[in-house]
């Protein structure tokens, strides 16, 4: 099974396989993987939180960045991308017990180097929290 | 006890009362406290790995958003800053068990806005793992 | 007649009466004009390359910073926006002569705040040659 | 003559024979020149300008995209770099006949990738305009 049929097989489940500890820290529901594009979604802990109760900044990033990297596996080409870069841009807050859903997709594709964005989003979908970017490139590090 | 001095009695601690649940999660070790410039170090536990068994950039982008955000409460101000947004820029692998050393410092500070950097270390402060700014707001909010 | 409304008598021609001495410089033609919504189109001078005879980059992210800014002035608000920050990433090339065309859109309007993004377009619209954010800030500078 | 020696035959001149058409249209004069620093200084000249008369962010944008090409000249390797991605964020204002100063340095220079920072200093280097930063990745392109 490849990763993107082995991600898709967690619809509507935790996805507690995961071979990255953190993103098993994580604990994302996987809502939906296409080819380059997957929407994962978590409930917000108490150890999310910053000093003013509402969703860390930090995990916010972290989400960012672990998403668009298991979109770099839904791809499933041999190699593995590392990440040169992120961007994330802060818009709303939110608190405990919040769910919110992280949406990405490929910005640009080309043959080293990939751009992908990754949304985050609150209250169903309807308040944008944050959005991020990535640089990843291609490297030959075999999966 | 203000906040820069109540960070202060941690030199050589782990930062275990950390008004951010977060940040009590990353467990730091305080190395240095200055005004508008901290020292922080981590151990890579486990569960912040990546698939490959290295450092999770996710994680790294976290730390470098959380001890921004503890160089704002190293001022002394009575305002609250918002993060408006995190740039991060990856260099280096780390591994379990490795010591990171999170080092800050305030580049540019206006009425209204300051721009801060973090870089993080690993190896004895000999390899730049990743470096990460951030833009971020006085706002109106009182501590 | 307000900004909007003076952007729109220049659909199809140069907007060569830009209050931007800058903006004048890269003699933008004036593709449509919605609110919070630019599309200009220029054409790669001689002057806008690199050592390499293609679009310099520094040319592509003052195109962006341009139309974003003058995104902020189709909102026809009372106040400046001043630019924060900008971030520019670059997917692929143009020569001169080549026709390149600048979009605009508002991601996120907060009371204080704009994140909008700009994606210059070659080859007809159909090869994204780059793409960039601003975080802009509503100053209580009355127009 | 490299490259180096080249940017170094110009030291306190205009450097008006850069194999770059848009950098010869910003006038740089050449302050000092390393291996992988940099310092240029401009004059704002009218057509830099924005609609309120100050120094347009997109100017600023493409200086610190200049210099930080020219950064990867001054190493003299044999293979062409192209850039990734800038950020740039903004601190200063500046005006009309302003002399303003642009230092670069590299931060991490890896096998394929660099990462550096140029800064853009106003008032006799003692107001700190801009700052930005590039990835730039190695090409198998021969210079």
């Amino acid at each position: 099974m490849d990763a993107l049929e082995a991600m898709r097989s967690y619809i509507g489940k935790e996805f507690d396989r995961s071979p990255s500890p953190f993103m098993r820290w994580l604990r994302p529901v996987v809502v939906s993987v296409e080819k380059g594009s997957l929407e994962f979604k978590y409930v917000i802990r108490k150890e999310w939180l910053n000093p003013m109760d509402r969703l860390h900044g930090g995990v916010t990033a972290a989400i960012v960045d672990d998403v668009l990297g298991a979109t770099m596996f839904s791809l499933d080409e041999p190699f593995h991308y590392t990440t040169i870069n992120n961007t994330i841009d802060y818009f709303s807050v939110a608190q405990e017990n919040d769910e919110i859903t992280a949406k990405t997709k490929i910005i640009k594709k080309g043959r080293q180097f990939i751009h992908a964005e990754c949304e985050i989003w609150g209250r169903n979908g309807t308040r944008l929290i944050a959005r991020g970017t990535s640089n990843l490139f291609k490297t030959q590090i075999k999966k």
